[in-house]
């Protein structure tokens, strides 16, 4: 792909996450062109359906998971680095799940559709994890499946308090106390 | 209601909770009478319809998790007996989610139909774990609201994990704790 295709196709994407945020999943492509400043025509050619869109989206936040928790296990602290992306993942869930659910009532399972991506996603959050056990800030006894299935409870724990921010924040406390050694 | 209508209307709940459990909700209402040993006259009696059932079951779930937490609440050992009780409803949940599901294909919204006696259940809770808390079992700073998002989130947890039970005992230790002092 040209530079000048690649930089359109990823000023769709970030107007696309931005009017989809503001006006859910069924807004219009006139009106994600309009705001990434492109013909729709350029819109169609690089998304030809809304699932492609969707499952773009979705693949855009899964790199940039898998490039973050790899650019973390660096960090002096991956214990703290750890929790703060955990607490990312939670906050970004609200939107994730709107993307996930749009392609599932498409008849599409967004996880299977991306599972090459997911599994390096998988792959760079056990790194992290395990740079942050050897670190001594997380208990022994637990992986990768069992961190990525509390991100996704504390998520739908969340929701269920309806995004109540001091609920998620005590929920979190718990959870991470939790995963000290 | 008469003993015998009362006593065949426990019947109907009990064995349409079994045969929902192993066929589905869309299994037969014939199949929940044989089962039941009634005529689907009986059935239809006490349930005119599918939803109502759904709805006597889920709200007969409640009415027994109330009892329970209230019971609980006179044990010697109110912290782990409140643990013990959210292990259940963790592994309740599936069953559970599956009458919320159906309710909710329906068009129904389970939970505001029962909010009377889900609001009893949650106080229930409340006072188990408050008492837990006297005990110096649970932390303070958590109310009922944070417990209820937490077995939300666990029950996800474990369903996301395809109800591994290595994985949901590892993910119930972080949570629970989390939850001491």
């Amino acid at each position: 792909m040209r530079a000048d295709a690649r930089r359109n196709r990823a000023r769709v994407l970030e107007a696309a996450e931005a009017v989809f945020a503001a006006e859910g999943t069924s807004a219009s492509t006139e009106e994600i062109a309009r705001q990434a400043g492109v013909g729709i025509g350029t819109v169609f050619r690089h998304f030809p359906t809304k699932q492609a869109l969707l499952e773009a989206i979705l693949a855009d936040r899964l790199a940039r998971l898998t490039e973050e928790a790899r650019s973390l296990s660096a960090s002096p602290d991956p214990g703290a680095a750890l929790l703060a992306l955990f607490t990312r993942m939670v906050e970004q869930s609200a939107a994730k799940k709107t993307y996930v659910d749009a392609l599932a009532n498409a008849g599409l399972d967004a996880m299977s559709a991306m599972s090459q991506i997911g599994q390096q996603a998988r792959q760079a959050l056990g790194v992290l994890l395990a740079r942050a056990q050897q670190a001594g800030a997380i208990r022994d006894g637990i992986g990768v499946t069992e961190l990525i299935a509390l991100v996704v409870g504390a998520s739908r724990a969340a929701e269920h308090s309806g995004w109540d921010q001091d609920v998620q924040a005590r929920i979190l406390q718990v959870i991470f106390d939790g995963l000290r050694p």
